[in-house]
């Protein structure tokens, strides 16, 4: 099920560093694209900094709209984020073309993929020097959501492979988030 | 046994988003601390993009010096890097306390962590309304290197769980870096 998680707890969904899918509108259309150069920037307000490259086609409606989300995609969906990592959008409708399902943001009009682990909704805080010079973005979290199979009462709960986040290697390769380690670990033996 | 990564694959040790070490130096004093906000920022020349917090130590050190280094701890480490974590370098010599040897860095005067699985010299390039608003140091990245056991010929090669390196959850807890999936594993299939 789906659930609220409250910005005090937003960065901890990134924490960990996973690969994500970049979701954005415009002018009625959307897309989606993948992206590892994605990490949390501050925890209150709760910010982002992803670089979204020049000459893409999420690059061209995150300008216009001001807004997009982070989708954490799972092991089960390792291989579609490859596939919309390595087309562009302003060619073919990437969610038709993969199959991918969407349900609406509740705070920014973007469309967040279903089947993730998790959800942030972001705006644009505008810094068009360093968004020219380094394709970088922030953005302020403005609603965070997450699959509570795996993530509730402000912690990751990872069990089956399958519904693991994905940290990406190079060429298609990810590895999924591993299992716990250091004090957590034991706290909870 | 340590190995030079080329530059251009400088980025492949951060793309899976791993938890870091930052070392710095100034003045004939070092320092170390943990940092899961880090990521690649650009390819050629390849560029980090790192939150260091006002108020560290480290932040001092590397204001100072222009420089610092990412290391990346393993499993085995966990538990001094939420210690280093924990803790300011102004009070204590970190080093001495939690017994982490290094070695110099071949680029910058910045000491590196023995034992951990990777390392990335980096000089700081200056930005510093970016610094001061957004606690956001960007860095080039000019000497890279790697326990050639866990990385060689480009790629991640991992094997047993205490070499593998650690994602930051919360409060001391980690997760180790997972399984290989998606193309990668179907091609070695």
């Amino acid at each position: 099920m789906r659930i609220q998680v409250p910005l005090r707890h937003a960065t901890r969904l990134l924490n960990h560093g996973p690969t994500v899918l970049v979701t954005s509108k415009a002018e009625g259309r959307a897309n989606v694209m993948a992206a590892a150069w994605v990490m949390a920037l501050d925890f209150d307000p709760p910010k982002v900094a992803a670089v979204i490259a020049e000459g893409t086609y999420t690059r061209e409606l995150v300008e216009r709209s001001g807004a997009f989300a982070l989708n954490l995609p799972t092991v089960a969906m390792a291989g579609v984020t490859h596939a919309v990592g390595s087309a562009s959008g302003r060619e073919e409708d990437k969610f038709a073309r993969h199959g991918l399902a969407t349900f609406p943001g509740s705070t920014v009009d973007v469309p967040l993929v279903l089947g993730c682990a998790a959800w942030l909704e972001c705006r644009v805080v505008p810094e068009p020097s360093i968004r020219e010079r380094y394709d970088l973005f922030f953005a302020e979290v403005v609603a965070a959501w997450a699959d509570d199979a795996v993530f509730s009462a402000g912690r990751w709960r990872f069990g089956d492979l399958a519904t693991r986040t994905i940290h990406h290697v190079a060429g298609g390769a990810f590895f999924a988030t591993g299992e716990i380690v250091g004090s957590e670990r034991r706290r909870d033996a």
